[in-house]
């Protein structure tokens, strides 16, 4: 179970709360891209961003010269949401249209990863993440590459997921109306890979690539 | 052409960015889900939403009991930003892993809209948004749910957007490689629709939705 704060206990939807770590952990883990939001000259600013998951840990990475990285790794507070899209809720009425999604919320402050062994064990996950086998495949960075690149790891400690799953909740009476309501699913799926321009004749789309498609 | 800030003007690989008109309102257009930020008791907050665009305005709506949406209708200044994915990058090197994707970030106040036809207006955005041709097909609003709904609507005026395209950008000497390189394209697609339990006998699937299914 993960700690919960003002911030992450829901006002809104109870029912679609979730505190439960295995389904925060399955959301981050699914979902490639993160919305890090972070306050600046006492605005608010959301970047998108890669993560990764070791642990009990978020990996965020980039730029050294980052601005947003710097800020980040200077202790400002950090609220990090991911949302994955799961369908079309269609209902009768305008007002209960609605998508099925799961969505995560994590708050609080990163730290700074930086030995060099650590940092290399990032961008590993990193790698792995947008491909499984990937790593093992690719040339590992430089150690010039690891001093440009920032990493900052944010503690899954104040956490919350939530999420609207199944058919659309209409008003009662509406349920007699003659619309078609339901669900239409949507998912991210990967195409076929095309090969780089400049890729090298003889050179096979590798296993670990061909097991993306579809999925 | 958009007016740009100190905020939106990019600090980072400035080639990535975009500050074409055209080009954000057809990325606003495309994302189903957008992550709005505010501040609260100096502290981030990034949520999960649903948004819809007419002309020079992206509207936001929620529960007229909403936290965030009640912060933002009092004039707290707002980051909304969306993310499409379009695919994995896969280089030579794992240092030049990325993603394919399209990104826009709005900054500033959203004014509430209260008259109850221009938040008709917005409820059939909404809707149209998620499924063209379903308003006509559905319940309207009543007094009672207009009541309800808190909608608010945030100019595109400081605006920008930044996108990756095109395959990995390697290291020269990392060419020679023998690892295979490309990108392998990524498409959110609807699946087959799924009639609600609770579906009156004889409703087939109308034209707007079947005209989902492989887009």
């Amino acid at each position: 179970m993960t700690a919960t704060s003002s911030r992450t206990r829901l006002r809104r939807l109870p029912a679609r709360g979730d505190h439960d770590r295995e389904t925060i952990d399955a959301i981050l883990d699914e979902a490639l891209v993160s919305h890090m939001g972070f306050v600046h000259d006492d605005h608010p600013v959301v970047v998108p961003t890669l993560h990764a998951r070791i642990g009990n840990e978020v990996l965020l990475h980039g730029s050294a010269a980052s601005r947003a990285l710097r800020t980040l790794a200077g202790g400002a507070p950090l609220c990090l949401t991911v949302t994955l899209i799961d369908g079309l809720v269609l209902a009768r009425s305008a007002f209960h249209h609605s998508i099925n999604y799961r969505s995560v919320m994590l708050f609080g402050t990163a730290r700074l990863v930086d030995g060099p062994e650590e940092k290399a064990a990032a961008l590993e996950a990193f790698t792995e993440k947008l491909v499984p086998g990937r790593w093992a495949a690719v040339r590992w960075p430089s150690r010039q590459e690891l001093k440009g690149t920032k990493v900052l790891a944010l503690p899954i400690d104040e956490a919350s997921a939530k999420l609207r799953t199944g058919p659309p909740g209409d008003d009662e009476e509406d349920y007699a109306m003659d619309t078609w309501a339901g669900v239409v699913p949507l998912t991210l799926v990967a195409g076929a890979p095309q090969d780089d321009p400049r890729l090298r004749e003889g050179i096979p789309q590798p296993e670990h690539v061909r097991a993306l498609v579809g999925s």
